[in-house]
């Protein structure tokens, strides 16, 4: 079903990172459920979390512990979500953190534990009591598809990529690998994410880099509006690489970003490429705004109207929907002025259909697996760019039957 | 597919208003298209209209007209919405205005035009030309019915209800049809309703309450949130009943306001029991809010879920998605205060699952057709309650085939 998406062959070792995946019966499938990573001493890491008030157990203890301690170990278990659990979530999450904190000799305070899966249901304690010893008598440098297939719920690929950059004569390695497929919009989706480098960052630049990287990958994709109580991405860096500390606003440094933006965009856009049902890839690209926030609106109103998605789905070129959409989103704007295009075929213009618009131009783009929905204001400077999907049977079909 | 809905078998003709339908031939179908109500002279007007900024083109005649006079025809075509169709959309819809006025020896502007069906399309004028004479002619006190199915499009049943209130010892009458099914939120959402009585009641005190009664019925619906272009509600007042014209804060006024107010739920909920390949009918109550706003916020953001609506389509009792869908409503609420219940069944107290709360109880509420979900954030006064529906296959079918 994934648009355009292909499962990476290999993901790169990052020095001072460790990694392992264990089957600890979690998941009713009986695939591996139970991932760590182990983050050697003296690196940095960096986290944002969901936004939903109903966060998740784990992700309360996560920013309790980053506020404590630098963490040793990722904690990540698929399967159950340890979400909407009351006290007895908080004090199981904390159990887990402890169990792997006394196999290891560190403190739990040194463990960050996440959780994805289902809502609503105690997190399973003696499996990772059970699970815990094999998870970390197995750690490898070069375990890095196995994290990233040890943490998938309803994906169904393997998301990662690495990328390498030179920076003072040393080869420096990014890899990240995400999770996720449905309940996904922005302020962290339902939506897992580990990302490290072997790049040395100090605390406070890496704190500043993840929130302005992540806003343009993570926070700026949606497949149905759905927040998730237990979004999470971690950025990791270990600076193990040989390459001199980076400093902000130096060359450096923006070689690095650009790196790391490229992988946190790829695996953020995967998570929309293999979007539930997703058959269709989604670019909506709104300019000439007078400020971000309302191009932001218009363009998360188009990527959620259904009628948009459904069309999308159809292969429909139904670009009523998509003006409709736009001239519900609660932004004052001029409508004559108004340009929208798929692709490269402008399709509403002075107030109306596009006088050049034909039928078949439109078919032409709507027939492709990806597609590019442009709308400019022609008021001002500012533009947003989010990635969405289609709505499909299939959509439907995997979010009736999730749990039964 | 209707959830609950049955088609009246008869529409009580109110004094004063004459209709007809005739098959113009805009829709495919053959089915009638072209809808009139004579309106008496004397009689008092009010409407509301979508707040689409890609308003139709007949919505801006209509807002003009209703300025300049006091109308004395509705005209409704069903099968083109005459949207998206810029400068000539709006000369199309005067010209139709003209026809009529031509026919029937009015002014244009005693005319309001009303149109729903595709977007884009120009509107065929020739056709109007040609089936206009007959729709004059066929004017009749009692053919409410017909004309509430020649406004329907996707609609699968026809709309409408009778209700009759004693008056200074006058029975007071009033009918009124709706139509809509899909692209249905607040704010007018394609859904036209029309709605008469022969009660009197000054224009101020009309317009007034056309705008009270729509709060809590029409602009208290959604189906997929989004909203159309066409959108209206009319409401006329004929005073030829005999009783005395009502005055506002008296008994008879209440009396008058409860029985229009049970007409116009009726029609709204009546959309969405009739939603696209609809198979629940969910009541979304909010209560103990700290003001309105947060309250219809937190119902919306549970309404428009897709996650939440797909696990009402499987009857599935994920009371997680619900949850999910009330902590990212953007409203600050101390979730440990907040309670969830599904009819009569609490799902979330102190933070999580409550503890009284077993999958047998959730499953059969679930399971019925009618559904009310009930969330108390215990801090203050301010309430809402909206209607909706669930998101189906069907669904996905009905807008994915649209216009193919």
């Amino acid at each position: 079903m994934a648009v355009g998406l292909v499962e990476p062959k290999e993901l790169l070792p990052v020095k001072g990172i460790r990694l392992s995946a264990v089957t600890a019966g979690i998941k009713k499938s009986g695939n591996k459920d139970l991932v760590l990573f182990e983050i050697a001493e003296g690196s940095q890491s960096s986290a944002v979390f969901t936004k939903n008030l109903f966060c998740a157990a784990p992700v309360t203890v996560c920013k309790k512990h980053l506020a404590q301690k630098s963490p040793r170990f990722l904690m990540i278990n698929s399967g159950n979500a340890n979400a909407g659990t009351g006290k007895q979530g908080m004090q199981d999450a904390l159990q887990c953190c402890e169990l792997l904190a006394k196999e290891t000799g560190k403190t739990a305070e040194e463990v960050l534990p996440f959780s994805t899966g289902v809502i609503g249901e105690n997190l399973p304690i003696n499996k990772f009591e059970k699970a815990i010893p094999e998870a970390v008598s197995s750690l490898d440098e070069d375990a890095w598809l196995d994290a990233g297939r040890g943490i998938m719920t309803t994906d169904t690929l393997l998301k990662g990529i690495s990328k390498q950059i030179e920076l003072d004569g040393q080869i420096v390695t990014i890899t990240g690998v995400s999770k996720g497929a449905g309940m996904i919009r922005p302020n962290m989706a339902t939506m897992l994410s580990f990302i490290a480098t072997d790049a040395a960052v100090a605390k406070n630049l890496l704190d500043k880099t993840i929130q302005d990287v992540v806003r343009t990958s993570f926070n700026s994709i949606t497949i149905d509006s759905d927040t998730s109580t237990n979004d999470a991405c971690v950025l990791i860096a270990t600076g193990q690489s040989g390459a001199a500390e980076l400093k902000e606003n130096t060359e450096q440094f923006q070689k690095f970003y650009g790196a790391l933006k490229d992988v946190f965009q790829y695996l953020a856009q995967a998570i929309i490429r293999d979007g539930e049902g997703a058959t269709k890839f989604v670019a909506i690209h709104v300019d000439g705004a007078s400020n971000e926030t309302d191009a932001r609106q218009i363009a998360y109103t188009v990527a959620h109207s259904p009628l948009v998605k459904t069309a999308l789905f159809a292969s429909d070129p139904n670009w009523g929907r998509i003006l409709a959409a736009v001239g519900r989103a609660g932004v004052d704007m001029d409508i004559d002025k108004i340009e929208i295009y798929l692709d490269d075929v402008c399709i509403v213009r002075d107030g109306g259909r596009a006088a050049s618009y034909t039928e078949e131009q439109g078919q032409r783009v709507m027939s492709q697996e990806d597609i590019t929905i442009k709308i400019n204001l022609n008021a001002g400077d500012s533009s947003a760019l989010i990635w969405t999907s289609d709505l499909s049977y299939d959509y439907v079909k995997i979010n009736a039957e999730y749990r039964t």
